[in-house]
């Protein structure tokens, strides 16, 4: 998507050299970094620089071809591996796709492992695109019909975190239909959550929109259920985490909150999702699935940019005698969520009971 | 209240000098302050050093002591009183509190003025705290009564903004009962809310139960929904900044989210506030009254503490292309508050309707 008028992913290859953009300086900074080394990789991971579990994953791919270009023998392959699936330790997809990579890899001969490896990521890069554009079109086309979307009439859509391009390769998966209705010519004005601890929200989510030239306000947290309340949201549309099976969604904390309040309102709450966030083993209808919970420091700081200094700062916002809980998810249950869409259609809500069927 | 074991108020006077604590610094450094001219408090008023409705209207009183004690003509009065009334001019309350003390120094000649002007400050004081320390004990007990309280099992209480002795001139509202119960010897963990934008959750609650030795967490406003869902809270407490007749109660934005979560896990949700915050005057249920949009500065910018230089320092925390919501507070209709505390006792939640009596 758009970043000062000129089209940008959020990973990809030049010349075979793999380029990220810093996320952690957004929106303050923008930066394009090389990643050359596994150590670069690594660190891009575990800083944040890159975030969102489809561009972790893509992450990881490009840093196996960089490996594969420089030594693509077993060992290396398996070490590489190892190093990268310690990135996350809870990143559930990333350890995934990095069995995928390698059970792909190990059928070829080492010789022709780099070229396999480059061409096996770009093809994943592809792939993420199309199916966050399917979701765009397939959310996107329920919204015109079904809040009979006028293109000289404002929709109001609110969001949380940041489901965008910067969390996937492009087009984002909550943020997709906002893009596809935009491209149409749609009118749109979007709430953006700021979703504290992490602000991705304010800091990654406006930054998309305002680069796109989306007309959108930033709010707090608190204020979702006002203006869910007092009608001025027409719907919210968020991204998930994971999918349970039987229609229960983990996302980003606060999350849980907005699709209350959409209820209590009679506003729809809809999500959107690929099918590879879908977990098809639970049993629990997710309540055994335990939410992770995150560093204090996330809670006690802020990051924010000192104008004086011109750089990004992180400056504690809390009393120092506290203690801090700080749950990263939470657990919306599916009789709060209208619809589902993934890039292959949607689920639906019905009667208290949303199942999403492995097609 | 404690603060490094020694007790304050959050406003008192000294041989007839005005302190003040400079709340604007609060958690990161301790400051008192003296107000010896009417600029100063002003000042104190505008800049937020001071707020809090009751504490607001006590150091109305005391400014206007301050001046009676140089000029106590009746041109001095009503200009003092003018300057005063125009430092917060959507404060309901502090046009009340200034007409009222207005009125009772009029009675009196001008030579007696100060005298009396201190006289009522003092006694608005003493007024202010004893209101408090009853809806504490009112909602002390009935908590101990109703959750069955018991010294060893600690019992857990969200609550949201700031309704601690610092909004007061001691003892607080929300924060009313915890200090009673903690008083008593039980055992309380609290869930302090943030409360994005402004903070006042981490910044002064926390503060204020550290400094009372109250085991407490903070936690971003969004976690607030996963932690009453999950069974971790007992009961939530807030404050209020004004309560209609009929059982609507405007707060601090954020309110609604968690009176709506508590609803749908049969958590308890209760308000303290004073009779003074109730409006006997709407007709319209709540529906008619406007929710003040604060300044777009609130929520683009954040205070946090500059550990190397030491100082409090506001930092920007969103794109610089976007627009900003930032109403400040949302109405709880009565339906899902279980119960209100006021000086003067308890109104039920009784069908769908709660219902304050004049008494």
């Amino acid at each position: 998507m758009l970043v000062n008028q000129k089209n940008y992913q959020s990973i990809w290859f030049e010349n075979n050299k793999t380029f990220i953009i810093d996320q952690t300086l957004l929106p303050f900074s923008f930066k394009v970094i090389l990643l050359d080394t596994l150590d670069k990789f690594i660190d891009a991971i575990v800083s944040m620089k890159v975030r969102g579990a489809p561009l972790i994953g893509v992450t990881a791919f490009h840093a196996i071809a960089n490996e594969m270009s420089l030594d693509s023998s077993d060992k290396s392959l398996k070490a590489t591996v190892k190093k990268l699936s310690a990135t996350r330790p809870t990143a559930y997809n990333l350890f995934w796709a990095l069995k995928e990579i390698e059970d792909y890899l190990l059928q070829y001969p080492p010789t022709q492992r780099s070229e396999e490896a480059y061409k096996f990521t770009k093809e994943k890069e592809i792939e993420d695109i199309k199916c966050n554009q399917l979701i765009g079109k397939y959310c996107g086309e329920f919204l015109i019909d079904h809040h009979k979307l006028e293109k000289e009439k404002i929709f109001n859509i609110m969001t949380h975190c940041n489901a965008g391009w910067l969390a996937t390769v492009d087009y984002g998966t909550a943020l997709a239909p906002i893009f596809y209705l935009s491209e149409l010519g749609y009118n749109l004005h979007i709430f953006v959550s700021e979703t504290r601890p992490r602000n991705q929200g304010a800091f990654l989510t406006a930054w998309e929109l305002d680069n796109m030239n989306i007309d959108h306000s930033i709010i707090s947290d608190n204020a979702s259920g006002h203006l869910i309340s007092n009608g001025e949201t027409d719907c919210v549309i968020v991204g998930a985490d994971r999918v349970v099976h039987s229609g229960e969604v983990f996302n980003k904390i606060g999350t849980y909150m907005k699709a209350i309040s959409c209820n209590e309102n009679n506003t729809p709450f809809y999500v959107c999702a690929p099918t590879s966030t879908i977990d098809w083993d639970d049993k629990s209808e997710g309540k055994e699935i335990i939410i992770e919970n995150r560093d204090d420091f996330e809670v006690s700081n802020i990051m924010t940019f000192d104008e004086k200094n011109k750089s990004v700062f992180s400056g504690r916002i809390a009393s120092i005698g506290s203690n801090f809980r700080n749950p990263a998810f939470d657990m919306t249950p599916r009789k709060y969520i209208s619809k589902i869409f993934t890039e292959k259609g949607s689920a639906d809500s019905n009667s208290n009971s949303l199942t999403v069927h492995k097609s």
